[in-house]
């Protein structure tokens, strides 16, 4: 049996086989606790310290500002908890389409005092400067800290996180800007020098959305801003971060930044043509494209078929694409990242009214699809709707046999 | 060039090649973010949920009770703050020999209201039970936590977690005991419904202790105990851990600990059979063995040739024997390990005097050692005192030259 096309990219990516073949030897007789000084242990030591340096140049960044945690979600954890702790209790402001490990943590630092808000996007998507200025305008007193992700998961929006952080600094120079660019990297160009002087003071990324294993992370920091660990117990990563190194998967992010660095320009051409390729054809089913004015990634297409009264779930048509053979994500990638009415928060940001927001799907492509993928999808797309069509009241008894 | 014998599998070990076997499917094809509603998703979540099941095995837990983390740090750090998180600063009592990943995390407690204090332990490196219950006495009406670990990293100790964790217990039933399990899994038997049943309420363990490999791990947690996630932003592992699984790691963690459960009782014969012909030979050496006389992991050997005036310092040993093909450790596996002085705050704890801690040595039998590895070491340890009583002075110099 063949095995479904992947097109969810955005959820997490099939690791290159450049990237598995850099990671076996550390799963074989190359082991060692990195904290270890026999030759077992310097040889993990150095092989870190590559990665290291691999990821700080694909991200422009200083070696030393790049510490590695376990994932995207801890590494945003890290920042606003690591941050604020360093803190009196001030003002957290962060964008309403933020990652769950944005929103949650700001929970949490509610409960501790800190006063959160949340910056509002328009119906693309974006953040206006004037939002991120008016946030802060009152509270130029207290400490302040504000997370605005670069590139967003469900629907690719790119803000344009350098004025944005300048308006920042520009309100409140101590205020700190985190970024949370684990969708961005591998698929925009990042330069965190560049973001550094227009005020961003922290990046989080991950390997396991380029191509890397999952199990590898980094929080890029300015090394000015002070952070208490959340994980303590040892001198790694700077004695911000306790904890064995996973070096086979250290070894893995470091490769696999490098390629996607190299290789994001020829990739991007070639996502950006089967995306609008795609799009052109979702159109023509009479979908309707998410964000489609904003500046976006390459690969995401986030889309509804939900407008004109046909009431086609998102949920149902990712099941039935699912049993088609075709791999791809309703609302997001997450059963968990819902609102409490089922929906996007994403969207119900973006004022995507309900009707529509119902039938949200996602498709984020990467390096192994090819337009045959795409054709295939859009077949069975044509399939899928004609059998809802027939059996209008199939949605609720599909929507209940979903497992996750 | 023959491979340096590995005489640190406390430190980390090397991958079991059954456990490799099962993980590179999720290296390759098998890939998936197991929060995805469609087949790839769906096959990761199944393959976490089988390991969950194994572990919970293996340790005589239920499912539901296992929680996967990246790590033994993250998990020490997710108890101890995760949980007085939930309750007002109260009395928070951690062993004197804990790793550094439970102390650490007690200082930063410390430093938020909590009232911190050390349990002594005696010169065997047992704590006992009436210094665990004068903790406990004056406190009866604030929260209180726990934490000793079941067997210690460097010295082997292994402590009589069952009779302590009543003790408290009996003192203070609302009192919440963690015992750091770590070095214990696939060593000694483990059974948390047991231990649950004495008063014990979580364990951490990890799995490139036992063959595993790095980055998957867990605590051990009864349902009861509130815990605030470390780590927050979604519903994985009981919405107390946020954060994609890493699949990889987490199907070879459940293959490795079923495989240490089972074939604990044979392996431990025989390590226990390589570590007294060690001892004995260390003892013709004029090796001071530390904890002799307390129950100990069946794999480890911590002592030091320092005595009688010798000043055979433990790093400088272990560098020359290192370059003698022998990967041991000194003090303990981390060079973040040590004490202000310098020396292992485990043995300061059993107040070893400095002379002898400083010449402390750490070997850690494993799968991979035979009577060969020991009769190897023993001649390259001979040579090397040798060479160090022609060269008294060598002591600083060679120090000097270690990088980590």
């Amino acid at each position: 049996m063949r095995a479904p096309s992947y097109l969810d990219y955005n959820a997490t990516t099939p690791l290159d086989p450049r990237v598995r073949e850099a990671m076996l030897p550390w799963l074989g007789d190359r082991f060692g606790n990195a904290s270890s000084r026999h030759e077992y242990g310097r040889a993990a030591r150095r092989a870190i310290d590559e990665a290291r340096q691999r990821i700080a140049a694909a991200v422009g960044a200083h070696p030393t500002e790049v510490l590695f945690v376990s994932g995207g979600s801890e590494a945003n954890n890290m920042f606003l908890k690591g941050a604020a702790a360093c803190l009196l209790p001030g003002h957290l402001a962060v964008g309403a389409t933020e990652h769950h490990s944005v929103l949650y943590p700001a929970l949490q630092l509610a409960s501790k005092g800190w006063q959160v808000r949340t910056i509002p996007v328009n119906g693309n998507g974006l953040i206006a400067a004037p939002d991120v200025g008016m946030t802060l305008a009152a509270n130029q007193t207290s400490p302040a800290i504000i997370s605005i992700m670069l590139a967003n998961n469900e629907s690719g929006v790119v803000q344009d996180i350098a004025t944005l952080a300048s308006e920042v600094k520009r309100s409140l120079p101590s205020a700190q800007v985190h970024s949370d660019a684990v969708q961005a990297l591998g698929k925009i160009p990042l330069d965190f020098r560049q973001l550094n002087a227009a005020g961003v003071d922290a990046l989080s990324i991950t390997a396991h959305k380029i191509g890397g294993p999952q199990g590898a992370a980094a929080l890029i920091v300015d090394k000015k801003v002070e952070l208490e660990p959340l994980i303590s117990g040892g001198s790694h990563e700077r004695a911000l971060r306790a904890g064995t190194e996973n070096v086979a998967a250290i070894v893995g992010f470091g490769v696999a930044a490098e390629l996607a660095t190299a290789e994001l320009s020829d990739r991007n051409n070639r996502l950006i043509y089967l995306r609008d390729y795609l799009e052109e054809q979702l159109q023509a089913l009479g979908a309707v494209i998410f964000a489609a004015e904003a500046p976006r990634l390459s690969n995401t297409s986030y889309f509804s078929l939900a407008g004109q009264g046909r009431g086609i779930e998102g949920e149902t048509m990712v099941t039935k694409l699912d049993r088609n053979g075709f791999a791809l994500a309703s609302g997001a990638a997450c059963s968990s990242q819902r609102t409490d009415t089922g929906g996007s928060h994403v969207l119900a940001a973006m004022q995507v009214d309900n009707a529509l927001l119902a039938g949200a799907m996602r498709v984020s492509l990467g390096a192994g699809n090819d337009k045959t993928d795409i054709d295939g999808f859009i077949a069975a797309m044509r399939k899928c709707i004609s059998e809802l069509a027939a059996m209008p009241s199939v949605n609720t008894f599909l929507n209940e046999t979903i497992t996750c």
